[in-house]
C-alpha cells in the first residue's frame, strides 16, 4: 500500500507519499481500508519531530480516518468485512490501510457521507470526553470554546448547543465567527480586539464560564481561571500558547474550581474504548436529523497531505481538512 | 450570652471574651446551645483580619460546635430540643449559643462523647466533599496527605483507610509521623529531610499518588503535579504556602490529572447541606464499631481561645484542640 511517511522531521515537505508494507490485523484488531484521513494539530508536531507515536502505533501520521473494513483479527466480533466505519487510531490513518483496535471503531453516522465520517472521531472523542466525561457540561450552563472555528471548536459548538448549553466562542476573524454563529455559538469573540474574560463576564451576568475548553495553555491560564463562574471547570487540551503558566490557586479556591488537562493519544486502549462507546451512546443518535454533522473545510487528494497541513498551520480553515485516500 | 469577640484584628490576645446579644433562629434556623467549639487554621485568618465572615454569617469565629438544640425557628423538622447535635457552622462556635440552618446540623455519630464531636464537622466534611465527591478516591487507590497529622489529616487517614485506600503521609516531627501510623497511615515522610515527590513514587512502583490533598497551594503545586499518577487529581484546600504557582499543563497533560481547589465555608446553603447529608450517609455509620473517632490534641476553656491559637499556630498540636464552653 501507500502511506505518508516522515523520512525525516521538519517542514510540509517533510511529507512523503511512497509504498510501504501493508499492516496486519492482530488480536482484538481490524482492517480498515481507508477512505479518507483529517489532519490534526498533532500530526503537525510529529512531522517536526515533536510527537513521536506511542509504542506499538502505526510510525505514520493521521489519528482518524473512515473506510471499509477489510479484515478481521482474531477474536473481534461485531464487525464485518465491508461495514462502513470511521475510527479513532493512534496513528498511520494517513494511508491506504490502518489496522485499528476494535474498540476504537464507530460506524459512519446516519446522514453523514463515508469521507466526511472521517471528520468525526478525533474532534467528537475529543470534545466529549473533556467537555462531557471530565467538566460534565450541563442544560443550562455556559461552555466557553477557544478556537471555535476549529475543528474541535466546530465540534463543541454543535454538541453543546445540542444539551442546552449556552456557547461563547473565541476566533481571530469576523468570518470564522460567523460560521461559528451559523453552528449556534450564541456570543462571539474576536480574540485580536475583545477582552475575553470581559466579554464572558457581560454575556453571563458577570458569572463567568462553567466550563472552558482550552487549546492555548499557559498563554491563556490566568485569564481562563479569571473567566470561570464559581464552580466552574477548565479543560485543556492543547498548549499552543506554551506548558508553564502561573495558577492563581486563591482565584481557583475561592471559586472552588477545577482545571484538567487530557490528551487522547497517549490513553490505553481500555479508556479509548470507553470513550468511543460513550460517544455511541450519546453522540451518534445527535447525527440523526442532522443536530450535529462534520464541519469540511475543504478536501484534497492524501498523496497532497503537505498543502493540508501548510493549511492548519496558517489557521486558514474551518473546521476539519480531509486527505481522500486513492 | 457570651462568646470570643475580635474587638481588634491581630494577635491571639485580640481574641476577648464578652457578653454579646443572644442569637435568634430565624426561618429554616436552629439555636444551639454549644458545648465544644474547635480551633481552625481559618479562625486564626479571621483573627488576624486576613478572612472576614461571609455575609449574613456570625461575626464571632468558630466553624463548628457541638451541643444540645435549645430552639427551632420556623420550618424546621426532623429535630427536637435536647437534641445532641454536632453542626458545620459560617462561624459564631466561639460562643456559648450559635444559630445554624438546620442543613448543617448533625446528630453526635455513635460512640463520640458530646465534646468530641466538636472536632469533627469541619474536618470529615473537608474531606469528605474535597478527596471523596471532588476527587473521587477509590479502594485500592493512593492518597497523598500532606499535614498528616492536623486535625484534616488525621481525619484524611481514617476515612481513606475506611474506603480500602492506601495512605501516604507528610508531617514534620517523627512523634506525628508515628501517630499518623497509628491511626492507618501506610507511608510516613519526613518533609524537613525527605523528597515527597522521590518517597511517594517509590511507594507506587513509579506510579504516583492518585489523589493528593494539600493545605500547601503555591509552594507545593510543582511538586504535588509531579507526584501525581496518571489520571490523578490534586485537591487544594489551603494556602499556607502561597497563592500563586507555577503550573506545568505539559505534565498535567500528559498525565490527564486535575488540580480542584476549595473552600467550604463561602458555599451556598444548599451545597453544604448537601455535603453534610452525604456526610452524614457515607461516614457516619463508620464512626460505630470505632473504624473512625475524632482526634483531639487538647481541650481548654473556650474563654482562653487565644492559647487555643497559639498552639495551633505553632504547629504543636496533633488533631483538634477543643474550646470547651463554660
Amino acid at each position: 500500500m501507500h502511506a505518508i511517511t516522515i523520512p525525516e522531521p521538519g517542514g510540509p515537505e517533510s511529507l512523503v507519499w511512497a509504498e510501504v508494507p501493508d499492516p496486519q490485523p492482530g488480536e482484538g484488531e481490524v482492517l480498515v481500508e481507508v477512505a479518507a484521513s483529517a489532519v490534526n494539530r498533532a500530526d503537525i508536531m510529529q512531522r517536526q519531530g515533536f510527537y513521536d507515536p506511542p509504542p506499538g502505533a502505526s510510525p505514520y501520521p493521521g489519528l482518524e480516518c473512515s473506510g471499509r473494513v477489510a479484515a478481521l483479527g482474531p477474536g473481534v466480533s461485531g464487525w464485518a468485512v465491508g461495514d462502513e466505519v470511521c475510527a479513532l487510531l493512534s496513528g498511520g490513518g494517513y494511508a491506504e490501510k490502518v489496522v485499528v483496535p476494535a474498540g476504537q471503531l464507530l460506524p459512519v453516522p446516519q446522514g453523514v457521507d463515508l469521507k466526511g465520517a472521517a471528520a468525526l472521531p478525533e474532534v467528537v472523542c475529543t470534545v466529549w470526553s473533556n467537555v462531557f466525561m471530565v467538566a460534565h457540561l450541563r442544560p443550562g450552563e455556559t461552555l466557553l470554546v477557544h478556537g471555535g472555528s476549529s475543528g474541535i471548536g466546530t465540534m463543541a459548538i454543535q454538541l453543546a448547543k445540542a444539551v442546552g448549553a449556552k456557547v461563547v466562542v473565541t476566533a481571530g476573524t469576523k468570518e470564522k465567527l460567523e460560521r461559528c454563529a451559523e453552528l449556534g455559538a450564541d456570543v462571539l469573540i474576536n480574540y485580536r480586539d475583545q477582552d475575553f474574560v470581559a466579554e464572558v463576564k457581560d454575556a453571563t451576568g458577570g458569572a463567568g464560564a462553567d466550563v472552558i475548553l482550552d487549546n492555548m495553555g499557559a498563554k491563556y491560564l490566568d485569564r481562563n481561571v479569571q473567566a470561570l463562574a464559581v464552580n466552574g471547570r477548565l479543560a485543556i487540551i492543547g498548549m499552543q500558547g506554551g506548558r508553564k503558566g502561573e495558577l492563581n490557586i486563591g482565584t481557583l479556591l475561592a471559586k472552588r474550581a477545577a482545571v484538567s488537562a487530557t490528551s487522547l493519544r497517549a490513553r490505553p486502549l481500555e479508556e479509548k474504548a470507553a470513550i468511543v462507546a460513550a460517544v455511541r451512546e450519546h453522540v451518534w443518535p445527535l447525527f440523526v436529523g442532522g443536530h450535529v454533522r462534520p464541519v469540511v473545510d475543504r478536501e484534497m487528494p492524501m498523496s497532497e497531505a503537505a498543502e493540508g497541513h501548510r493549511v492548519v498551520e496558517e489557521s486558514g480553515h474551518i473546521g476539519k481538512v480531509l486527505l481522500i485516500a486513492p
